[in-house]
């Protein structure tokens, strides 16, 4: 297999454009070990600088991870496919399923590190929720893992004034969760939005999600919406972007 | 301003947080230019790759952005909200007004580097059109600027068959666009599906957007479904993360 095509890319470059068309043509599947150092020294007569700059790249752009002292490996994509418009369906909530039961499928979704404060209301939290800046919210913050790998930090912010007294300040709130004890509260939500961007990750971020190399995050803001309009919860939700496809219906 | 917190993380860490923090707060605005190396060497005295570590964890995490010779900056990012609900109505494309339309708002989105040709479609394609494989496909693919920057690139598939004749084929479809063509062929869409993924850009997308360090891509599959669930349209689109924020409003 020798070094063809554009003569004018550095050779890692070139080195790393085989190896990728190999792994998209499938020569090497989810979860297979690439050629190493060594083998593409002697495959394509290179130093073993530029063989590792080379796969330096396909780990750069997410195509495949190191596993120290062990070699590089095709990543393993198994998406979650997240529905964004079934998993909200009040059928699923009010009939006391949680909402991320409609996104594993056979996967177990786990959650850890729950964690229930009251603090004063970020500005941009109470800007959404429309209450003085400084007024006391119900703070939810939780890591859900799959197949013991996290894959989504959830943070909700709620009117404490609005919840308090309610299963919702509590660690366990329930069958259904938040939106079924909103709708228990007189305001369940009618409407939500969706807000999505993608970015690198913080240093704190890769850390909780264990992220490899080259892995952006996708940042979701949820605001939910009761009767006339009020914004009843706002949940900022932070996924590994390698275990996560956002899938929404839309009618024409 | 000397460094403080944590004394486990590395130095230029603590820096790092505290540069962001003062982005996050306002200090430094969007377009702001931060600290120099020399400035954060006095200020903590610390070496000068220590400062320009510091510096390189804002770019990578895509806060700020370096401008060759002349400092680095802080992200000015102004995205376009791309809602993904309103913009594919029928109300708009059926009144002959583009889908990007109903993004940019009083920007204007420019089209260039368009191409439209005839080819056999690949097995992913065929597979979401059920089509057999390689059979033939129109294929239009044209990138989007915004601003003077290209923000966009799309690729649509269209069963050849089904298209032959049509302005669809041509460079410009005309008013409405290929939806409201499609329409005169009686397989107007009444459905739309989006699948969203992100991950890090290859080098040719990087190149065609021209992405800063530590931007990602985020990835669209839109597929367009007429009465009866048929599809008549695959769109694979790439967009710069650090332009957009994709919005869908759902009902509960």
């Amino acid at each position: 297999m020798a070094a063809k095509g554009n003569d004018r890319q550095p050779k890692y470059q070139r080195i790393a454009e085989e190896l990728k068309e190999a792994v998209r043509v499938g020569e090497y599947g989810p979860g297979d070990r690439l050629p190493g150092e060594n083998d593409i020294m002697a495959a394509h007569q290179v130093a073993r600088m530029t063989a590792r700059q080379a796969l330096g790249v396909l780990q750069n752009e997410g195509v495949a991870e190191a596993r120290k002292g062990v070699g590089v490996f095709v990543r393993d994509f198994q998406p979650l496919r997240r529905r964004g418009v079934q998993r909200l369906a009040r059928d699923q909530w009010g009939a006391g399923r949680s909402i991320r039961s409609a996104d594993a499928g056979e996967r177990e979704l786990v959650v850890d590190q729950v964690v229930v404060s009251e603090e004063s209301a970020p500005q941009a939290v109470a800007d959404v929720l429309r209450i003085a800046p400084r007024e006391a919210v119900c703070v939810r913050s939780r890591r859900f893992s799959l197949d013991g790998k996290p894959v989504l930090l959830a943070t909700s912010y709620l009117p404490a004034a609005l919840v308090a007294g309610s299963a919702i300040v509590r660690k366990d709130t329930g069958p259904g969760g938040i939106y079924a004890r909103l709708a228990e509260l007189g305001c369940g939500p009618v409407r939500f939005r969706e807000q999505s961007r993608s970015r690198m990750p913080s240093r704190d971020e890769a850390d909780r999600l264990r992220l490899g190399a080259g892995t952006p995050v996708i940042v979701i803001v949820r605001t939910a919406f009761a009767d006339g309009g009020r914004p009843v919860e706002v949940n900022e939700m932070i996924l590994d972007s390698s275990a996560y496809v956002l899938e929404y219906d839309i009618e024409a």
